[in-house]
């Protein structure tokens, strides 16, 4: 009988060409599957809790795949991180039940964002921030979160999805942090759609900049048009920190 | 007449011999005197705080030069951070009075050390992070940290200093932070002999491990031997943060 195993994936994502499989490119899935396939010698295929862009990063990404091959949860680990480069790694496997599912499973996630804000470039963390050299006021950051937390139509938010889809997400945390020159963006909610964080941090930054006045974010949801928000921010600066499931699925 | 400018420089030590010049190694210092060559068309020497070693990280090490070549200080910093390796960076440059010395006047340093105590690898920071799988005792660690505390002779904890060197320094903070699965070391003193703060860290860990009893910690240091002291914790995990002046000394 097959077993469901559920991962915990860490990964610089630099290198790849986004979690998902496609033809010709180096991807993150891509990547695990291959490793899966020299451990099992069998085509296995997982299931990732949703995408990650070109140069997004994860410390915990969830996927499972199926498997009838049968070894303690540790050894997976080690296996595949010996079969895997040095900028992926499974942090943690799990024997679960087959009623868990990474994607259709997760009931949220956090993600966070990082800016370097100096007026120099950095240089041991130039994969993971983005660099701003404007000098950016703290509190229009915070001011500016507010109005994304709740229950929106994050269409204006989002790049090339379909208007007719139900692009409702609740937002329940949407906090910056400072630290020296550091500024953290962490944002947890119960679903993301496509580049939303990354157009949420670009529109926060379009407005910290005086390019949009923060009192027409209620109007950017209202028009839901991705031409209303503001720029994308790059996609370096971002990480998948967690997913989260409700603790009796899988189990 | 020459004007004296001060550098806080940033830098992922993973691709370079350490900080000091060397003939056919690529060095930190080599790659910045490089970078003022072009810019000036002369042969500028720079001198550091103090040297790291290969695969050891800096986000404040501090350096000066002499020029007669008048520029305001972030025009320096743009035009040598053009010329520079992405992994270094010229975060700050001014312009300070000749009785400053990068390391004559330094009144003291801070480094950190860096763990990831998991039983997997780490993927992103594994450039920047110790990996140790054994289940650590934090309270351990911040036992063994009290004895490092206040004037010493450290010795025990350097490799290939004379004995008869004054190897004396006061260290004024030694404290472990725990997130997650990282452990923070943070040791800020007035001086660091060679090695000093990767013996110390690699000593207690030593302790957390049950390698060397906690209450010998006093006799390590009266022994002056450096076969007292625990491993040399790997450099990668050490990262100068910042160095100290007098606020009126360069003014």
């Amino acid at each position: 009988m097959n077993k469901r195993i559920k991962l915990i994936i860490e990964y610089d994502g630099s290198n790849y060409c986004g979690w998902q499989i496609q033809p010709n490119q180096v991807t993150v899935q891509g990547k695990i599957e291959e490793a899966l396939f020299k451990i099992t010698q069998q085509k296995i295929k997982i299931h990732g809790s949703g995408r990650t862009d070109a140069g997004v990063h994860a410390l915990g990404q969830v996927a499972h795949f199926d498997i009838d091959f049968v070894l303690l949860p540790i050894k997976y680990t080690r296996a595949i991180n010996t079969c895997l480069p040095k900028d992926i790694s499974i942090r943690h496997a799990e024997e679960v039940k087959s009623d868990f599912h990474s994607r259709y499973s997760a009931t949220g996630k956090i993600y966070t964002y990082e800016i370097d804000n100096a007026k120099n470039r950095p240089a041991i963390d130039r994969h993971k921030v983005w660099w701003l050299t404007d000098e950016i006021d703290f509190e229009i950051l915070k001011k500016a979160a507010e109005y994304i937390k709740g229950m929106h139509d994050f269409t204006s938010f989002t790049d090339g999805e379909k208007k007719d889809k139900n692009n409702i997400r609740i937002v329940r945390t949407a906090e910056w942090r400072q630290q020296g020159n550091k500024l953290f963006f962490t944002i947890e909610g119960n679903g993301f759609l496509y580049k939303m964080v990354r157009i949420i941090v670009g529109t926060i930054i379009d407005i910290a900049r005086g390019n949009i006045p923060i009192q027409t974010l209620p109007d950017i949801f209202k028009q839901k048009s991705r031409i209303a928000a503001g720029q994308t921010a790059p996609a370096k600066g971002l990480c998948l920190q967690k997913v989260f499931y409700d603790i009796n699925v899988g189990k």
